[in-house]
């Protein structure tokens, strides 16, 4: 496939063509973008051209998250438009509401060129990543964080959530905790299902036993998770200490104690990973892993630059860990 | 001012400059780019076209807000998406962090037609609002929401700022407060003016003294406002109530009652402007105008998306007041 053909299949003369894949100014925007449509199609080499095309055309990137309701995406989004703002790009913002069909209709959205580069946290219903591969043949840089998948090869960029989960496991078990419940959030998004490793290892270390039931998957309404987790409290068996995967999960733990007259940390030990200054505020203050959510949106908004100017390859995806940290508070003592 | 002159003014000729006034296909992009900046420097009456041209090409538009570390402008976020997916617009976002230059270079990269209208809070540090006049002078639809001034003909979202700090002062007086002081965060961000104007309006129907040793300025970090509130809860007579104009000067003042031994609610009653469930979280929970941040997003998008549609007059500016809820908890039983 060369230049020529393309122009013979797009019925523009050579140096149109040329001048177009080069973003010359003497070209209207819709001829560049038929031309860079067709590169696509016939699999011409288009994605340098193509994306230099889209820089200078947008200096615009994308972030897609569930929501903004919980306390992680307020200092993500801080931290994205920190780096966005030295470097000079605009941010758009899109939420999926852990919706599937929403996160593929942004993705149509963003593949006509208004963005640069795309920067996508998993909506909870995503298993199926047709839509991600779609747009990287497209040639848009796509990175992931957070919540990743290990399907598609694109850079991501997460906290150290296995690590995370062991280290809140072994402070549990440190503390005398010897039957540890662990609260997850779903059965497949990567920050639950990584965080889940990390507790199974750290039991499988301490020669404790892994039992079904001290495992709790609470996707349902807040209503059903504390039902969930009542359950759990009042069976014969209970937990002496529970491990929630979210801080809105220890919330409902904690609610759950004072309606059972259970007292933290005393019949019960808790600890979640958090990423707001909410858990030195609870009654008792709670036990974290802390996540650097601002930390986390620099890095992942630096990684797609990166990409986007071509300083970093599209072919050698990173795999970015930022530590998390144990922040000991009065829900463990 | 016609068309012919500006065209003449161009070296274009008359027919290009008409196509590129109605975003014809034929017109490169540059060229459209062009003819809308000189015919604004000549002010050719080119609004109507300008911004239709700006519509048909953006579909976007500009939230500009301090920061999203507080918990306000998370669901207000949620409420702008809402919006704009139901009406098929993208969302750029940007941040100030309260200050007045920042603000003014987002101003700049917006004028150039990359969006069809923008949503702003006002930063902590602007009091001169050149910037604001300028942009609607171009033609682009502006308007103000939760922080907004009374100095330009613009459509306002707000909550009922001066009725919910009456009713949060009338509070504390039906719980028998007799001394109450009043936390500020600024001298001239409307959101505590508006608040204090109400304290003081429901001080005076009550026949009780303003004093200013009461009203405390807290503009400094978070150190520097609790030994603002330290100095008034250690003072001869201290007050026996406090409204928190924000959240986070009630949880300072929360930290200030631990460490001096004060019992809320028996020896100082708290209340507080919030938007976030961290106040039914808090020991004791705290009492609480709660402030519809979803939804004053959502009208906030909507007044512009109506603005940008031509289907709201530019030029009678609406004040949009949502209604805050009082919400008795423990810090003033």
């Amino acid at each position: 496939m060369n230049l020529k053909i393309l122009a013979k299949e797009l019925n523009l003369s050579f140096s149109t063509v040329s001048k177009a894949l080069r973003d010359s100014h003497e070209i209207s925007y819709e001829t560049k973008s038929r031309v860079i449509a067709k590169a696509n199609e016939l699999n011409y080499q288009v994605n340098p051209l193509a994306s230099n095309f889209r820089k200078q055309k947008t200096k615009t990137i994308a972030l897609i998250i569930p929501e903004v309701v919980n306390d992680f995406f307020g200092p993500v989004i801080n931290g994205i438009e920190s780096i966005a703002q030295e470097k000079g790009y605009h941010v758009l913002i899109y939420m999926t509401h852990e919706d599937r069909q929403k996160e593929i209709s942004i993705f149509k959205l963003l593949q006509n060129g208004r963005v640069d580069g795309i920067m996508l946290s998993l909506s909870e219903q995503t298993c199926d990543f047709t839509h991600l591969k779609e747009l990287k043949e497209k040639g848009v840089p796509l990175i992931l964080f957070d919540r990743i998948t290990d399907q598609l090869d694109v850079s991501t960029v997460t906290t150290d959530n296995s690590a995370g989960g062991k280290r809140a496991t072994e402070h549990l078990i440190e503390k005398g905790c010897r039957r540890i419940g662990f609260l997850a959030i779903s059965k497949t998004v990567s920050v639950s299902t990584g965080r889940m490793s990390g507790y199974l290892q750290a039991l499988k270390e301490n020669s404790m036993n892994t039992e079904d039931e001290l495992i709790l998957y609470c996707d349902g309404d807040d209503r059903m998770n504390k039902d969930l987790i009542r359950k759990l409290l009042t069976s014969k068996n209970r937990p002496d200490g529970i491990f929630a995967s979210v801080e809105t999960l220890a919330i409902s733990t904690y609610e759950v104690c004072e309606e059972l007259g259970l007292n933290i940390p005393k019949d019960l030990k808790v600890i979640a990973f958090s990423n707001s200054y909410l858990a030195a505020l609870l009654n008792p203050s709670l036990t974290a892993i802390a996540q650097p959510a601002f930390e986390m949106g620099r890095e992942a908004a630096a990684t797609l630059v990166n990409l986007v100017e071509k300083k970093e390859s599209r072919f050698r995806p990173q795999r970015t860990e930022i530590k998390s940290r144990l922040i000991v508070r009065n829900s463990t003592r």
